[in-house]
């Protein structure tokens, strides 16, 4: 039987939606504290296929989620394509000089190589999880990546606007660069039985129209297209974080199954995406924790407005790391109705 | 003859787009710097109408600007109603502890006299002002202002989102208190000049529909309201920055006869916001900054998609402090045409 979730993916209406929560695997669980232990380097941890199937299997002995999402890292390509990235404790990644155009293109072909190990992953993880819950896999959109790549952090994005303003041509090498690595990487996650992949652009607020098109909506559809001439034919789920206004024009041109909403999208403009693509979200991460009857107020509130289309519940934005257990385990059986 | 910023703001389309920037009087400007060692308290600063004069009209005269803005800051309603605001050198505002709502409330009245210096600010500028440049004046929204209230600081609002969960009842006290004050506080600014209103929510992101329609357009629609049944006929603009995916919500609900929008405001919805109300926006500020030949391809494309109907050229964001003069001068005359 196919999996709920893919079944949304492609379009489906289904009586209840499938669920699953970004970071649903990771610092929320002790479990996985515990396992981080084992292996204190994260990089290291993410390119570790035996700890990185834990990791993502945590969350489904848990709690009866729709879909697994294999744990890996966004900057896991940079990395892959000779860029130097390493995390601070408690102060996130930090990231190399950024190598030369020519330098990062003569990787791409290697970099694919090099993150075989999520593939590895993806393979652990598909053998031990049930047929009808899905497995998905995923990258970093272009522009979110180079947002790294240029600033060599990820606490702000300012200089990398304005680098996309001053720096077009730059910019546009770069994430060609970066579409090309992203198609093969995805290529191989299909290939080691992703059923669906996802590209995150965490970082697309505050861009105007132009260039939102121009550094987002291209990229993302030549990564579909990519894909598709590779013959991957699972869904794809394109997340424009931070972009709530122009989220419409993304389902429009993007050229992904589904949407990924964040938390400040109309229930208006997720119907009128709905009538051409699924949607997914956006409930708030900070209501997760919060809990209490406004927690259940929304749940239902997001399924009555969005459940009569293909919807995927799940957050706007990342689980937060001291969201409390409780607080998951209903929500997630609230929206399945276990 | 009537400003072309108020005609514009009263729904006419003129040949050519008024524009005032949001921050336009401040940091970025030399002579501002100087004003202001004359009086390193800012808080002190705001309430010397004489020197917010000055600094209101500083950029008057460099610039051919449509509009003035009286120099004051969204926080001394707070201070006026009791709570202790002040400014730490490079860190930004810090607020004593929030009084109760009954203290808070006790205070209401007496809080638009003790600003009374904002008053004579509006009257001194007016009197220096030339007649065909308008003065507008402003408050803080209330939720915006209950996220400092709340939180003791600028700096981040998930504490003060988080109240909005779990204190409803608590927060929309302090909301209901917010929008009496800030009733009497723009009542007062346009009965000593002010031709148009401004309310700033700058902190409208990440809110989900149904927070954005509890604490911010159910607010800025009494505050409106408010307004006209106290005589007030003058303009009123709206600003939910970021919250570019609500802001047609906003436009149809809000009262306000215009709305400001945000850097990643689509095209297409401010043409339909443009059907029943005035626009102003949306340049990025970044932009601004960085200069160059897409800067002006940026502006004369808004004017090129927004021209045609009521329309305010401006910024998407307060003008960045590092903004060079140049990119400001060539900026304005090039939408003024001059």
């Amino acid at each position: 039987m196919k999996p709920a979730l893919i079944r949304a993916l492609e379009g489906e209406t289904l009586a209840r939606p499938p669920i699953w929560f970004m970071r649903q695997a990771g610092r929320t669980l002790p479990e996985y504290r515990t396992l981080r232990e084992t292996a204190p380097d994260f990089m290291a941890f993410c390119h570790d296929p035996e700890k990185a199937a834990e990791a993502t299997l945590q969350p489904m002995r848990r709690f009866p989620l729709s879909a697994a999402i294999v744990f890996a890292d966004i900057l896991l390509l940079p990395k892959a394509l000779g860029q130097e990235v390493w995390f601070e404790a408690g102060e996130g990644p930090r990231l190399g000089a950024l190598p030369s155009i020519e330098a990062l293109r003569g990787e791409v072909e290697a970099s694919t190589a090099r993150l075989a190990s999520i593939g590895e992953t993806l393979k652990l993880v598909r053998a031990q999880l049930e047929p009808d819950r899905a497995l998905i896999g995923f990258a970093g959109a272009p522009w979110t990546v180079a947002t790294y790549m240029l600033e060599g952090r990820g606490s702000e994005r300012d200089a990398a606007r304005t680098y996309a303003y001053t720096h077009p041509d730059e910019l546009d090498a770069l994430i060609d660069v970066l579409v090309d690595g992203t198609i093969r990487y995805l290529v191989m996650q299909a290939n080691a039985g992703a059923q669906a992949l996802k590209i995150f652009e965490s970082w697309a607020e505050n861009l105007p129209e132009d260039l939102f098109e121009r550094i987002v909506i291209q990229p993302h559809r030549k990564i579909v297209e990519g894909l598709r001439k590779a013959g991957v034919t699972v869904p794809v789920i394109g997340f424009p974080r931070g972009a709530p206004g122009l989220v419409e024009l993304y389902a429009d041109r993007a050229g992904t199954n589904a949407v990924a909403l964040d938390v400040g999208v109309s229930a208006e403009a997720g119907r009128r995406i709905q009538k051409t693509k699924t949607i997914q979200g956006s409930l708030d991460p900070l209501l997760l924790r919060a809990g209490g009857p406004a927690l259940d107020a929304r749940v239902d509130q997001l399924i009555e407005q969005w459940g009569d289309g293909p919807y995927v519940f799940n957050l706007g934005h990342g689980l937060l790391p001291d969201t409390p257990i409780p607080h998951i385990d209903r929500t997630i059986r609230r929206v399945v109705g276990s």
